[in-house]
């Protein structure tokens, strides 16, 4: 297949290097120059757990130049980035392109929807992990799993093809009736986590030692739950908490800073719209109360505006 | 006349310094035994306005250790420290002892009530400020005023001799009719100013740029009106909503961090449930739902966990 990575971070790299591997055409769009050059000068460079897999050679060109057509396209940017990347990359989409989303938050098939027609739309949720080590080197650990779904559930053989392509990449799909559910736990998760270690100053078993982190994980928790009922997805409240407690584990992800909190100290801008800013958004449109999201929301805006200033 | 001053920190040193001057009989109780003896070493030594102005001679003890009867007895201890501090000077109140009450945060007086007659009560709100430059130092700027009411308003020939002894020692003290509607609207200041500048790690002046610090200013005062009403106490949204505005002013108390900013950065316990604690409280009691302010005060709380673990 030939398929397009929108967005070659550490998760689209290393999915373009697994499907490369397995005999796909793959072209990298990013908008890092520096990571383009390390990749076209000596290849991406792949260390996984801990182990140099040398090199994988994949042609990285910036957004607005690529060219040809694709089967397939990966978006794997930031979610208020991927916007900016469907204008750049319009000009290669046609009527037969499908895209994958596997971005974390509410309301990027919202966004993919303006350039792409549904049915060509797959929306996902992974728990693959992916991290940088510098310009064109993938530094990452474990294996993981893809939950997707065709947005409109059309039956067609490209489906069972795209499964297929992806799984012998080792990626570990599995076709879902029901992602948007999943995506909706997730945003919980996230909505939970990465806000208030960002603003407690914490990493996740410290949010988990704290002895009432129950009253603040479900003061968004009912939140989120209210507003998917709203949108007509109905999640099991205790299922969620559960799932959120069980991450506290220092063997697990506890010792972790979630991505929001890195971004933060970074002095990047985060996903905080995406995720507690997409809930008070949505609360709003079905007049339900939202007070603990959208203060969250704008604590974190006004942390990164005082971190722009301080830079 | 004869004042105990129950905490002798920057506040009630400077105070008790100002009353020692204009001819009163003062004795110091504090728990800080290096801030007692540089006090009954050398005095106390008084930097005003970056003036300093020599020694005062005040006797320091210990709060069990206090001996006789006062006329007066001024409390200035963080409101966690209150209760201990009654606790530990019960043993010199007695049927005329008044009690002047300044402290920040609701639920002060419900503490002072389980030990002095009602009667004897005094509850204020001051714009006074001061601060140490170490034990015995006190290095404080400007001046201030007092709003003081008695908590059962009774007239008796002690109040007036009271606000003339406090107005000879120039601590600018008006009587008030509605002392409580001032503490509320302080309390309600507090509960934004304090708690979003920790959370969000900024200053006042920095809080006042986030452009929709409105949005975040306006979730925590609704909840406030709304159980200062349950409690019967009116509060006017526009005038304290400029009143929080007015401060972000660099030229004012803009470029300041909030005293609960400063406790949480020395790792000491903040006075977080006397401010949206408390209305959480009072919510819950009322049937009046706080979200925002419960959100904050488990924030704030696990901040203080995490920064107890990492000392």
């Amino acid at each position: 297949m030939k398929i397009l990575f929108a967005g070659a971070g550490a998760m689209g790299a290393r999915f373009g290097a697994l499907l490369h591997r397995s005999g796909n055409d793959i072209v990298f769009a990013d908008g890092w120059q520096a990571h383009r050059d390390a990749i076209n000068e000596h290849g991406l460079k792949m260390i996984i757990d801990g182990v140099d897999e040398g090199f994988v050679h994949i042609p990285a060109v910036s957004p607005k130049q690529v060219e040809g057509t694709f089967d397939l396209v990966f978006v794997f940017t930031k979610a208020m980035h991927l916007d900016p990347m469907m204008q750049d990359i319009q000009h290669v989409i046609t009527d037969t392109t499908r895209v994958i989303c596997l971005l974390n938050g509410l309301g990027n098939v919202e966004v993919i929807e303006r350039y792409v027609p549904k049915e060509n739309i797959f929306l996902g949720v992974t728990v693959w992990t992916s991290g940088l080590g510098g310009p064109g080197i993938v530094d990452a650990v474990g294996t993981g799993a893809i939950e997707l779904q065709q947005v409109h559930q059309i039956p067609s053989l490209f489906n069972e093809r795209l499964l297929e392509t992806l799984n012998q990449a080792g990626l570990n799909v599995i076709y879902s009736d029901d992602v948007k559910q999943s995506i909706w736990n997730k945003v919980a998760l996230n909505s939970v986590l990465n806000t208030y270690c960002t603003l407690i100053d914490c990493n996740v078993a410290e949010y988990g030692h704290y002895e009432n982190n129950r009253i603040l994980t479900e003061l968004v928790v009912d939140e989120v739950i209210a507003v998917a009922n709203a949108e007509g997805i109905v999640l099991d409240k205790d299922a969620l908490v559960s799932k959120i407690e069980a991450v506290y584990d220092p063997q697990k992800a506890g010792n972790h800073y979630p991505s929001l909190y890195q971004d933060m100290a970074a002095g990047r801008k985060t996903e905080i719209d995406y995720l507690n800013g997409a809930i008070a958004r949505l609360g709003t449109k079905h007049g339900i109360a939202t007070p603990v999201c959208l203060a969250i929301t704008h604590m974190i805006h006004a942390k990164e505006s005082v971190k722009k200033t301080h830079r």
